[in-house]
């Protein structure tokens, strides 16, 4: 984002100036940038005398094919999610900011309601104002929006909720990220891994378990089954009650969730046991307030929603571009953010 | 919002049909409603006709007043924020948003990045987009947002932000809110009671500090410093060892957020210390994942957001119909959400 330095003026001479170097200098928008060297919208005429006479200044210049694609474009992009509250569409909706503003987008968000009839209001008013395209996003990746988004004439991307037939739709691989998880744990020594986890009406909590369970079975461990819950603290705390007071005690916990893992960590030390010392602990989200506030600070899986988000705008904004897109559902990688509550590897 | 029923047929004659109801019925934006019957706008000849049908058949009877608004109404609101990742905002745009989609009018959320300039050139894409008025929104309300709202030619309102100069805002009355909590301990019989809270460079800090020593000095009771730290559980946890290790121990302690009462309650906890048998516990935000995981749950302030969020949405319709609103802030009450961790009234 070189190029504009002190007072407005272009320092690298380069690479061309940009529309979105010229609004920023006239201090308007993209769309309003392009309409004034487009001639076309309303607006005052020193506005768009204003606006021309920076372009020149900088040196802007237009090709045909871009003006052409300007035409066609507003520079805003909906962003339509039913996570009201929720922690899962405001990473995505940071990360697809972040790749559009770039570009010189603006990204609009509607809450669409859980009543469908409401839902499609809202879709009429972004269409109305004539975005770009849009992107759904929500709560949980097996569950839809509840507006149908399938013949709005406009480009569609899918981030974190379940996408259409045939649409394009990115989610996180839980499967890998719990996969990273358990070879964590393992490559620390420990043997005997327990799963605790949220309710058996979300898909992530199958792909999670399954992927506990195949890389148990890779390093030839024995199986134990995933205690499935509710996403909660109570939940952790009540599991380590099952788990310890039996006797085939774990010396490691894989939490499908951060919450989880909290109670599991509270509890652990109120029975007197060290983490990591006695037991590992691993969360998933790494929901920072959450993993950084555990004593000790929680290892967890990021599902990197930030990135989700700026690939779904990067990919929407091509599809916009008129460029050809494949249609399908892309995983993108888990990391595994290392914090404390597992232990140093052997040796380290 | 009954009206319609089963099949979109109405079965309440009594009251005039709206606009909002034609849309519904129609699968349509409240805009586009409106520009199909006032003969505006482009959209399909049969577009047109349905929702004209579908209006006739409702019984919808359109006033000439109403008729000139709606030709200057886009039935969309702008709310910018610069709470990327924050609680503040989103309870606020539920407010808004639940005010507003009762009349028919859609919320855009823009995130404001803190570069003015990039904050600029979203406020200049909503303008584009016509929006009927813009709300400010922040994560703090001693804090401007890094735009310039101030002659935009459409009307703003400021909510959980530092308003502009003889502008309209809303805000929470946060020495209301620590004087409900401090009289909630007084009542129960506390007489020691500590202020834990967070940066002196908040405004919040102050006012919810001042009205603590007040009620203190009301009642006769001695006075105690403030304990300003951050807004974290670690610093609960380091403000109990600071009031325990020391001889006046306290028998309740207010604090300024829940985290820092997550804190104070789980060290308290680990020094062998009942909540609330021994000491009681008071916390600000009532941030329900945070005190309602609480052992024991945690009695805290709400700052009421989401009404905040409703006046000003309903605010702000009535400047965009022309009515006359006085400038100026409006404090908002507080109230206090009563759990467990004050213990019960004497004798109660």
């Amino acid at each position: 984002m070189s190029g504009i330095e002190g007072g407005g003026e272009r320092t690298d001479w380069r690479r061309p100036v940009t529309l979105r170097e010229v609004a920023l200098a006239a201090g308007v928008s993209v769309a309003t940038a392009s309409k004034a060297l487009n001639d076309q919208g309303r607006m005052a005429v020193e506005t768009r005398a204003r606006i021309r006479e920076i372009a020149q200044r900088l040196g802007f210049r237009p090709n045909g094919l871009a003006q052409s694609l300007l035409r066609k474009r507003s520079f805003t992009v909906g962003l339509l999610t039913n996570d009201t509250y929720g922690r899962f569409s405001l990473p995505v909706m940071a990360g697809i900011s972040e790749a559009l503003v770039d570009n010189g987008v603006s990204v609009f968000l509607c809450h669409v309601e859980d009543d469908p009839r409401l839902g499609q209001l809202h879709v009429e008013a972004m269409l109305d104002k004539r975005v770009d395209g849009i992107i759904a996003s929500g709560k949980r990746v097996d569950r839809a929006l509840p507006v149908d988004l399938s013949n709005i004439g406009i480009p569609v991307i899918y981030a974190f909720t379940e996408p259409a037939p045939g649409s394009i739709g990115f989610v996180s691989d839980d499967a890998g990220g719990a996969r990273a998880a358990v070879e964590h744990l393992l490559a620390l020594g420990r043997r005997r891994i327990a799963h605790v986890t949220g309710p058996e009406s979300f898909a992530v909590v199958h792909s999670r378990a399954g992927a506990y369970r195949q890389v148990l079975a890779e390093a030839g461990l024995p199986d134990r089954d995933p205690l499935p819950g509710t996403w909660s603290e109570a939940w952790g705390h009540a599991a380590v009650t099952r788990l310890f007071d039996g006797s085939d005690r774990p010396d490691a916990i894989f939490c499908g969730n951060d919450q989880i893992a909290r109670g599991v960590i509270d509890a652990l030390r109120e029975r007197g046991l060290d983490v990591p010392g006695d037991v590992g602990v691993v969360g998933f989200d790494n929901w920072e307030i959450v993993a950084a506030q555990s004593r000790p600070p929680l290892t967890s899986v990021d599902m990197n929603l930030a990135a989700l988000g700026r690939e779904a705008g990067l990919t929407l904004l091509s599809l916009v571009d008129g460029k050809p897109v494949q249609a399908g559902i892309r995983k993108l990688p888990c990391r595994l953010v290392v914090r404390q509550s597992c232990g140093r590897p052997a040796g380290g």
